[in-house]
């Protein structure tokens, strides 16, 4: 077999014990947070007909599917969890109780060219209020980001929020560039989003290209980009038309993150517009605050989503929270956790006739609830107490000739090293 | 969007959250288990190289790999988990200890045409030991399955545990039918392992097909079939070569079986060889005793699997233990539990107005640990009664005007139906 097969294929990755304790004990924050906030789990197949994914706005992530066909099906790794989300709702209509809470921790495959860094696959903590289309949807997932990211030890300059409501620009631009082509108003939010990646001059370019999809003059596409500078609520109250109900929206949800207690790590950024196609009014994105790293989760209303999958108009509102860019936050703030193996119990038979009474032993100890690490071969008590340590076992219990003639193991703790013996 | 792509693709789950309950629950009983013995848990990509899967024997899982080329790679959805274990195992041959004790609960898929009941795609509890020839480490595993049966409520006498020793038919069938051919040992195990399904007939036609892997002639194949019928280890022992190892490795395991207070649950049955080419010692494979189902698990020793993928020769041994024979069993024995969501409380503001004030207090109850279902929007309490009670809710929070004004929210358990107030 060549080399390279023996590695995960490029892009992907191998957990070993330690990597599935750091992936565990981050999943464990974020079902706990699902749990207080009472959120029901929910999963999906990693496998999905290509169709579900495949839309025309020109987003990254359908330029970057993993999808093939199999047997004259043309299926795809989903790239994101909504999609699905839509669908197992969507099947259900009718018989659904709204409002549901559902959050999910699917594995996301997009393919890329690789750059350092960036993997092909990662996991990412999906929450999704359906049925509300109050800003008390929103408020619940703003402040569930914050409580999760508060349990993994994060302080509270770390991280900060950026929202926006696409509604806001849409009112704006509709009534102004986009007068003539409110359809070109998805593309164009999947062109501004690229801003900090890109550049304006970059961004303005696309906008006006006459191949693109959004095709307005460079004079309306620098006017839009300039849109996108505001900073404070204020001043889009001022642009935006008068009794505005996306700029409304806006303060209830600030109102609203006060009482939550968060309203001062929220920032209003006219530039937020997110990178799917589908959302429809408040969208948010979290960032550390250094701004070293890339967004750490982002989210926003998509309202019609379930239309476009032929279902009844349903309000919903969601986010993503990947386990990579964290990962990358937690090591960078040294606050990546130590977590042990918990191992409670280590149980040696020095000899090939002390293992039945050793096994005995290990199954006692075990149906008291006790997490055993039984010898599987003969060794010198010297290495079982450095095995046992190693395995972060409290207790080493030894069975040799003499201890199996009395029916004894002899046991040891291996934090005050005290000796005793326990009666088989 | 076509209504069939509103299902899962055709063999595949969604996990809607009743189901997701049960499907932590199992998880929870393997996960446990695996504590108990000391395995630590490891994953691998669901998708890796084709030819990490594709083996020249024939079997059945290859021939239904879910594999497919993508930017001139051939990648496959993994079949099973063994091939990802060693390959993780080869790529840190070195630095590695053994023996290594891991697990996981990885999703597998194969690509068979739908038949009742049949699906494409499971989740399958894996266990392994690397670096331990004994059969302590068979004896472990075994000792991990009926525990772990035992603790999703399964009564003793309604699974069974079939072993044979692959070696066993190994050395007679060297010495005999296939004296030329040692390398038709593992095509034939691969035939002879479809013995319950396909029945005796098509078992010595397979055997003795002169296009076929094993091309032995019928009075050999009769023979060979004849052997598996052997249902004592006593029988066994006087078809075996004198001083048989693989009759001494038997009766070590069953006598360590019995130390572990599990041998009167455990069967020798020489028709036991499974599927997989990659075995080469012990194999075994847990039934229901009734006789309904396929099989519950199956594993065995497969101590030259790491050779192949170029690595050192290293002893190892597992099983794997799939999520759907094990819900079928239960379902039939009235025994799949009775999961309830666990929400701790229900808060609910009367009036919008309220909101706020039910927003400070869902925060003050989660802060102390609470699992909390906030009410999006007002309601009347006859209905918030009905949901909290759904969401399974012990207390249910109200506040309207008169109790905002005063600063507390009237709370009523909904076992006693008891009322208090408590402060904001």
């Amino acid at each position: 077999m060549p080399k390279e097969h023996l590695n995960p294929p490029r892009g992907t990755r191998d957990f070993f014990p330690e990597d599935m304790l750091f992936r565990n004990w981050l999943f464990e924050r974020f079902k706990e947070t699902s749990r207080l906030f009472g959120f029901q789990e929910v999963d999906a197949p990693v496998l999905e007909s290509a169709e579900l994914f495949t839309r025309k706005a020109g987003e990254e992530i359908v330029e970057q599917l993993y999808h093939f066909e199999i047997h004259d099906r043309h299926l795809a790794l989903r790239p994101e969890f909504t999609p699905s989300l839509a669908r197992m709702v969507s099947n259900r209509a009718g018989s659904i109780r709204f409002p549901l809470k559902w959050f999910s921790i699917p594995q996301c495959w997009r393919y890329e060219r690789m750059t350092r860094g960036r993997r092909r696959e990662h996991y990412q903590w999906n929450c999704d209020i359906w049925g509300e289309a109050s800003e008390v949807a929103e408020a619940e997932l703003i402040a569930m980001i914050f409580h999760c990211i508060s349990e993994m030890g994060i302080p509270k300059n770390v991280v900060r929020l950026r929202l926006n409501n696409r509604a806001l620009l849409e009112e704006t631009l509709r009534a102004g560039v986009l007068a003539k082509t409110p359809e070109a108003f998805e593309p164009l939010c999947v062109i501004i989003d690229k801003l900090d990646k890109i550049g304006k001059e970059a961004v303005i370019e696309q906008l006006c290209a006459p191949e693109g999809p959004v095709r307005i003059s460079r004079a309306s596409s620098q006017e839009t980009v300039d849109l996108l500078s505001v900073k404070t609520l204020k001043e889009a109250s001022q642009n935006a038309p008068p009794n505005s109900s996306a700029i409304e929206s806006l303060k209830k949800l600030f109102s609203l993150l006060e009482a939550y207690g968060i309203s001062d790590r929220v920032d209003f950024d006219a530039s937020v517009v997110r990178g799917l196609a589908y959302y429809t009014g408040i969208v948010f994105e979290a960032f550390d605050t250094a701004g070293n790293l890339r967004a750490i989760c982002g989210g926003g209303r998509y309202d019609k989503l379930l239309e476009t999958l032929g279902g009844p108009s349903t309000p919903a509102v969601g986010f993503g929270f990947g386990d990579a860019v964290i990962a990358e936050l937690l090591k960078e703030h040294k606050l990546l956790p130590e977590i042990s193996r918990n191992v409670d119990a280590f149980v040696l038979a020095l000899g090939k006739e002390e293992q039945q009474s050793a096994v005995k032993l290990a199954n006692r100890l075990r149906a008291e609830g006790n997490a055993v690490e039984l010898a599987l071969a003969p060794m010198r008590v010297r290495k079982a107490l450095q095995e046992a340590d190693r395995a972060g076992a409290s207790t080493l219990y030894v069975i040799g000739p003499e201890e199996r003639d009395r029916g004894v193991a002899r046991a040891r703790s291996l934090e005050s090293q005290d000796e005793w013996e326990v009666h088989l």
